[in-house]
């Protein structure tokens, strides 16, 4: 690994929310798309998103599924990467660990997403994911993606 | 954690695929049966689901969304408890970590669990996810899940 | 998983930094006892160790080991969840994840725990170890642990 | 991530016990060799240590350590990962995940690493920890490691 810190390799201003919003519709599979995943706010550190409540997401019995979550994590690192490098970045992940700590019901969840490393190939987010109005996560996760350009 | 080892706490046959396909089309939310899942084999060990290849799972590019293996993971778990346990069991998943290795495109991916305890709160099982064809996994992981009943 | 939120099962004043070092020098083994940690701070929610620079825990080359880092974190956790039950409660690991983002070398690492959750049967939480005096993690981490008593 | 598949880059004979002894010997820590480990099989795709049981490892109670399991574990990889390349590879571990699924006490464990994927700058690996004459495992882990050479 490399002892890169979190400047961007390309100096370039983050990536806004509308950017991202496109670079979400434009590279994800259709199927992500349905999670209906918005940008809230977009920096070069930290990238939060909104995965609004939907029946669609959810389990017999009215909990938001462990599934949607995941992936809702898994593309809020992907997008708080390009807002850091400032703009699309091609990039696989490597890695993910998720906890699931609380059940949500009825509720949108705010999916934070903190960029730790930045380095030239490799990068590190925490991504914690916590019902709208609640003050305990609903699930954590850690990642560790691959930048290929 | 309990020393109790891979014998159902209920004795019972394990439930077949077409009992799982059952569970899964059930208990789901709508977002995960859109993954399309089938029950391949199922057994009180070892239970095998087919995630088929969809454009609409597939980026920008033509690959395999690593959130679709993720998910096909987490409901291959569940799926596998049920067998083991020889029919539906509510349950909760507390941890999942993935390992993405190679892409896929084209193709369908085998969803290979193997429960390596099944305690009688907590089941561990580690999970293979392979391209059909292919000898080497696409994507590795381990579940972690409370048992609710 | 149970609902129950952070409120100690037994309402108790968090264990202090001296109890946790004797819980530790009582409980722990031997071979952890030569990691030298000692805990700085202890809290309901937020529990601080030292882990003091030694070659012993230097790989060839002179940078800390990430053996090391796991090892701390785990205990670290143990620790945490006594602090936050108010003595020393037996428990086992059930899952540890670590992501490893910047080498260390000729100084302590700060082991900080936070407890994102305390049920009943499991706790939740995550780490950041991070060297003396820099800014950006070392290393990272998220546990679930079980709890026995 | 590169779609290298599990040839080694430089076609080498794969190192035997001998020389990842040797390796374990003189670049990991002092405190890792406390372990006592030592390799009972190397080769392209799979090597396994042996963890010697010493009460040096018990916590209070009785039972190994998991902290000894993880790092077995990562030590476990690196050498297997030099045992694929033909030798010594410089490399640092990017992530660990482990789960702790059954107490081990008074017997070796043995450490059964397969290299899943061993590309131009990342190895994967999974770990299955196993006390010896026991058919289910201890613990089970999967590894991801950054090549430097």
């Amino acid at each position: 690994m490399t002892s890169a810190d979190l400047t961007p390799q390309t100096p370039a201003p983050a990536a806004g929310p509308e950017a991202l919003d496109a670079i979400l519709r434009d590279n994800f599979a259709p199927w992500i798309q349905r999670l209906g995943l918005r940008v809230e706010e977009a920096g070069e550190r930290r990238t939060v998103l909104r995965l609004p409540w939907s029946d669609e997401l959810a389990r017999e019995g009215g909990g938001l599924s462990g599934q949607a979550m995941m992936a809702a994590a898994d593309t809020a690192t992907a997008l708080a990467v390009c807002a850091a490098r400032g703009g699309f970045v091609p990039m696989t992940t490597v890695q993910q660990s998720t906890t699931f700590q609380r059940p949500v019901s009825g509720r949108d969840v705010l999916v934070d997403v903190r960029i730790t490393k930045l380095g030239r190939t490799l990068a590190f987010a925490e991504i914690t994911l916590t019902a709208e109005g609640a003050t305990e996560p609903a699930a954590q996760a850690t990642t560790v993606y691959a930048l290929l350009g």
